[in-house]
């Protein structure tokens, strides 16, 4: 079975994101100004073929717990869907 | 009103994607061959103010097209709730 994986890998909450800073002001810039918070991290689209459901899910955690994510700095979300 | 926006930036379909071409190498180094395809871009969440659904869906417009992504070489897909 295929599966497409959404996965989004985000700088925890305490953390100061300097990029979403930049970008806040850049907004600003813009005219955009009531934009209160902004945070940037990762999006990333894995395809990948697994038995099962299950099977997916597990090799998503282990790409994002031991690659995509720094679990002290980062969070990760995912979405999984049959492809 | 205030709104949350989840923007996904990702590298247009026929742009070469060198650092999800690493990761997948990476993946690969880890044990987790069935990934087929791997594609990484940006997420960013705003948190914005806005009189109504249609104008916070306008600034973010704005914000993506003219900032947070290079249309030559980027797409961006947004959703857009209410906090």
């Amino acid at each position: 079975m295929k599966f497409i994986a959404e996965i989004n890998v985000m700088p925890q909450k305490e953390i100061l994101d300097p990029q979403g800073k930049a970008v806040k002001l850049g907004l600003h810039n813009l005219g955009i100004d009531d934009v209160s918070d902004v945070r940037i991290g990762k999006h990333i689209t894995l395809a990948l073929d697994a038995d099962s459901e299950a099977a997916a899910q597990q090799q998503v955690e282990t790409a994002c717990s031991k690659l995509l994510a720094n679990m002290i700095m980062e969070d990760y979300t995912y979405s999984l869907k049959e492809a």
